[in-house]
């Protein structure tokens, strides 16, 4: 039982339409498209993981960050600078 | 009284260096520097700002959002909703 | 034939290991794995993407946009527009 | 005499309303305006910021790598090499 599990199925839903782009990609590079709409195409792939992330973030924040503040302590301290770090994974990548 | 009130000193110290890099780079236009040297330096301008972020949202989940939390009910996820909302513009940014 | 035509079989085996990646997430959210796992996994293979971007785009402004530069006139031009373009769309993403 | 240098003026404005933005935030910080409109405040100058960059990288394309370019040889390959890295810090940060 995770943050994420009440949505798992559109999770599930959205990374297997990402592998669909992925796949489209290859064909786009098979085919000797032209780069910049290889370029589009990963940005489109790009922004959809990212929307994946932040709404399962959201979600973490929501359910695990905020179950662990409610019971305080080291816990609620550790998620926080976790949830932070991989905020920080987010903004860089 | 505000989450990040405890490092106020740090921030401002660090928004006013910032500032100082700001300057720098009016002085590297007016001397006709090179482009890539100016861009060199507006990536670490934007990397120091983008640090100011990440310790700002660590503060802010560490501090006002575990309160709400911790009180619970609306605010509580109002509070998630609204770090949630600036983590997306973080990360598009 | 495209800038990156000489590197073709390197940027899918890239893409079919993204693919690969793209799966596995599919398969931690199938099994409920940690949200920070997750979204770690997710990180990776969005850097492994920018990276086939920017390779690509190094491909693009050697080969395409070189070549309508050398020719010069307004294809010079509308290449140098649509590779800045496809640059800002990378940044945003 | 760059790139740049025939907006010159506009690029100079475009800086200083970006240190106008970075002493609002000093502002900010010590009137302990609430995080969320801090980081509100943080992401636009982060974009104002990320605007002049996609400008100056356009210009940079448009007349120094393509008169590089134009003239052939070591320097083009030097030229291009240096702008997709200054590309890929501009994803990266």
């Amino acid at each position: 039982m995770r943050g994420y599990t009440g949505d798992k199925d559109a999770y599930l839903k959205r990374l297997r339409r990402i592998e669909g782009q992925i796949r489209g990609l290859q064909r786009m590079v098979e085919n000797d498209e032209y780069c910049i709409d290889v370029l589009t195409q990963i940005s489109a792939a790009t922004k959809a993981l990212q929307s994946v992330s932040l709404g399962l973030m959201d979600e973490h924040l929501r359910h695990c960050v905020a179950e662990a503040v409610a019971q305080g302590g080291d816990t609620a301290d550790e998620k926080v600078r976790e949830a932070s770090e991989a905020i920080a994974r987010l903004v860089r990548s």
